[in-house]
């Protein structure tokens, strides 16, 4: 029996909410919200569980609805919302009309295995915005990267804003969160080059060899990679910068040093 | 004689909010609004006129805002503004505590110049957001391009939120505005390559041979470059992706090729 709420003070309501805007929330139920057709496709796609779904029939009619509930084969909760109930807990009131409860995932170092002997690997440190990983995320999957790992995030990886940055791309690479110290640990132990993106005692980065095993590690775009990453990699990398602004977008210069290991790679 | 203004009535405020939010404001008046000390530093670097200084107390001490009038030769008219009215004007109210207002510049085809016979140039077609644009010039800024044209441009280049995202790079890039057809009539009479990044009819970007005199040209994420700059480049290059959504941050892309220009070019 599908249900029907047009009360901003239904229980499921301030759940979603909560679910959206806290991390202790997410943590303690483990699991999250997508939004967003394509973005829930790519969840199920990705093997993500959703348990349950969230429609306005204004914006996503109810064959939508259907349509989406045969890709999925275990059983899905499904709740019709009022407009003014949707607009209230989606961040895109407006544009899609449909959201899910996903299953979280561990993203430990552990579970993370490779298909080649030479994965590619970017690693962010410590990511100032969601926005930030959600660019990253979405450049590692047009390159096709085996794995982006995190270190030190400073928010779980199933905020809302990095799932809508991503463009779904959470769902689509495989992704792991650790510390600095167990990053680099485990990029040893498997004997990945690490290559460091810093302005200090560094070579150009098309000048390294990146068709061997490699991690490509960058930093914040205010203080750059910390000073354990900087003693523990192979090769510090420099993107030549000539312009009168010393800096440059994560993302961008994620892009550059990922596509120039791809080409190399070709 | 310094002036103090602390009422939101006053009609230097009123002004100031109108530049900040109408592109017809600035078109009226030739001047714009530029936030910042950094952003303001370069536009004086960059031979721009500041015509105006507004500044808070709090945030902004009497002696820096005299320190950067020391680098202004021409007449100055100097406001400190209580710090509620420098926040209800300020785009970035909480951070800066000065801003100024600035001479515009015609940002015509006619008045660009090159110093090189084998020019590197950004072209960005209508990009959507002022953050795309921001975006692609601190890309250009790092990899020093001869110049960024924009074609068709959606708003005013001298957008808030364009100097903002740019980080003040509007004023250390060679920038010009057109439409499509006039920019690649500039182009095909100085016999610059035009490579379009295109899906269609493309070769990967890194086959091609960027040393000549060359214009990347990159369109919307949304729909891509127009018909008319794609009968009309001498190559479309394609990033080749893997992944699952085919995709890609403009501003990123642009970096990419870019970059790869630059690393041919060494």
């Amino acid at each position: 029996m599908q249900k029907f709420i047009s009360s901003f003070q239904n229980q499921a309501v301030k759940r979603i909410l909560q679910l959206q805007e806290k991390s202790r929330a997410r943590k303690k139920e483990h699991v999250f919200v997508v939004e967003g057709i394509r973005e829930i496709n790519l969840a199920i796609k990705g093997g993500y569980q959703v348990t349950e779904l969230y429609y306005t029939s204004d914006l996503f009619p109810a064959e939508k609805a259907e349509n989406l509930l045969s890709l999925i084969s275990n059983p899905v909760d499904v709740t019709e919302l009022s407009s003014e109930v949707y607009q209230k807990i989606a961040y895109r009131g407006s544009t899609e009309g449909v959201l899910a409860i996903v299953g979280s995932r561990e993203l430990s170092l552990q579970n993370l295995t490779f298909k080649t002997k030479n994965p590619l690997i970017l690693v962010a440190e410590a990511p100032e915005k969601p926005g930030n990983i959600g660019a990253l995320l979405r450049t590692a999957d047009a390159a096709a990267v085996d794995a982006v790992l995190i270190a030190n995030p400073r928010t779980d990886m199933f905020n809302p804003n990095i799932i809508r940055s991503s463009v779904g791309c959470i769902f689509t690479n495989k992704i792991a969160t650790g510390s600095t110290s167990e990053i680099i640990a485990f990029l040893k132990e498997r004997k990945i080059a690490i290559f460091g993106a810093a302005l200090q005692a560094s070579v150009p980065y098309h000048s390294v060899d990146f068709t061997g095993g490699s991690a490509i590690v960058v930093g914040t775009e205010a203080t750059g990679l910390s000073c354990e990453w900087l003693e523990n990699t192979t090769q510090n990398i420099i993107i030549p910068m000539e312009g009168a602004i010393d800096s440059m977008n994560v993302s961008v210069a994620a892009g550059i040093l990922i596509f120039e290991a791809k080409r190399q790679r070709r």
